[in-house]
């Protein structure tokens, strides 16, 4: 275990690794990114500017730089991708933000209640168009597929995860085809149009859309125990937002089931009827923690990431492969 | 007077060539909507279908399927590109009704308050995706181009209007800024979409545009005026929607110059604070057709149903081109 954990730490060392070699990639994205959020209208660029610039960790986007590069690509519509793949996020990331009525986002204050719900719907579907004429200029009408696919699903897992969200019978299937289509469908179409712009065949496209997806529920599922785990400082977002909005993510679910009819008519009040008193989100912690849900998200989690870089076997040994194991094992081991 | 009346007159009963004309086309385009607003997250498609079929007048992909016509084309891509139009346009419906929080579209109640805002933004979010699987599907990157360009357009000027809503010193360009952005942008789109996909050179698709952008701003003048003008049964929505949220339309705008000083604290009162009582709506009405403004507009808007049919003139004589003529008088001489 201590092994294990040494080896973890060498490899989320060369996360920077990756940072360094996709650096001059992501300093064109992020110029493309600043340039293309500009309008006339200047609500616009000041929203946008407020949520890009807030320190996200533009995983998106890194990705398809980084697979473009796996892929042996030198094409330059790389970081036109990846620049419209952060778009759709933003776009989207606007929109949940309305729908859940968060109050913040990367550690900021959320848009919408600086500049109002109207505001940040337009400005999302202002960068959600963008995305789309970035994907027009790079002719690639393959990514253009691989991405409006993506949104689409995205929509429908954030659709799906509304009409479920309170339902403390939710199976574990139907949480993991939420996640699959709201977040791992980006993760997987940002690394799959990477290979795209790199002009790579058939096999490697489906293996880096393969470690994509795999990547997304990895991180996700860390994601949805950090909120039970971690704290408001290293979150960026509020620690317990999940549960106050009653969200029925994993640990939840597992720790319904664990815990059985003792505690039904706990999670029936606070999920279910969404009826909270002080004191509950910590009783859901401990009950969480006690029945080891934590640890079983955790470790789907690990498996995630086993299977995102088992997609990568196929690919020859670099530092563009190294950096892209070390993310899968950092989407299990950060604290935030 | 009454002789330019019987002209019109025959030639709005002339647009019912035009729908007999682009009937066929049109099941193609409806069958298509059907096919694609399906998901397997049910409420999606009972979203859709809500707003789809509330008696829309589908007139932007009646433009795209009659443009494609009139260009001489005879590829099947036409009604796609018209689906997606459609799309485009019932995503923004969607959005604009939260937005608003508008309690009517097409006569029946808005969507947001059946399925709640969160889920109309997001079906709208998947609508808008679903455009572009659909635009992927013809292959056609120059159309991709101008629909992603029209999408981006229109969340600029839906932006821009929410910034300006309540400004009673909005000058007259900048209002017609607003529409050519979110109304005309589209009919323009929709148009030209047409022209592409029957293949047509560069000076008919720039004809079909000129027509597009004319009609949709005589529509969307029309469509102010009515606010004021007619009945909620007969306009599908609520007469006096515009007025009660704050919206400074051309009819508005008009008359707050027209009445000067006098009137001054009144239009300051409900549109620049929205401090409005039971009688204002009468009366601001009753200022508006004193002073002649909603004569002013549907002028205005019967110059620039000229300007469409006068974009015409570059293709030959016969049913679509009479079509197209018929429904820009029909634009300017409708009651609903």
């Amino acid at each position: 275990m201590d092994a294990a954990k040494a080896v973890i730490a060498r490899r989320v060392g060369s996360v920077d690794g990756l940072l360094d070699l996709a650096a001059a990639d992501m300093a064109g994205v992020d110029a493309i990114i600043i340039d293309r959020m500009q309008s006339p209208v200047s609500v616009i660029p000041a929203l946008a500017d407020h949520i890009i610039h807030a320190g996200g960790k533009r995983l998106r986007p890194l990705l398809t730089v980084v697979a473009a590069r796996l892929a042996g690509g030198r094409g330059d519509s790389g970081p036109k991708l990846a620049a419209a793949v952060e778009f759709i996020h933003t776009a989207t990331l606007l929109h949940d933000d309305v729908v859940d009525g968060s109050g913040l986002r990367r550690g900021k204050v959320a848009a919408h209640l600086i500049w109002g719900a109207p505001a940040s719907v337009l400005v999302g579907d202002f960068l959600f168009a963008r995305a789309f004429e970035l994907m027009v200029e790079t002719g690639s009408m393959r990514a253009m597929e691989i991405l409006s696919q993506a949104a689409r699903v995205i929509a429908e897992g954030e659709v799906l995860q509304l009409t479920r969200a309170h339902d403390v019978n939710l199976s574990r299937d139907t949480y993991l085809e939420i996640i699959s289509a709201k977040t791992a469908a980006l993760f997987a179409a940002a690394a799959e149009a990477g290979a795209v712009a790199a002009g790579a065949g058939g096999a490697q496209c489906a293996a880096l859309r393969t470690y994509g997806r795999n990547l997304g529920l990895a991180f996700q599922l860390s994601d949805d125990a950090l909120d039970y785990g971690g704290s408001t400082e290293t979150l960026g977002k509020n620690a317990g937002d999940d549960f106050r909005e009653g969200k029925a993510t994993l640990p939840l679910l597992i720790a319904i089931a664990r815990t059985g009819p003792r505690e039904r008519d706990f999670w029936e009040r606070v999920i279910g009827r969404q009826d909270q008193a002080e004191g509950d989100f910590r009783r859901a912690r401990e009950l969480i923690a006690a029945v080891g849900a934590l640890d079983a998200t955790l470790d789907l989690a690990a498996d995630y990431a086993d299977g995102a870089k088992a997609a990568l076997a196929t690919f020859p040994a670099g530092a563009a492969r190294d950096g892209l194991e070390a993310l899968a094992d950092f989407a299990v081991s950060r604290r935030a």
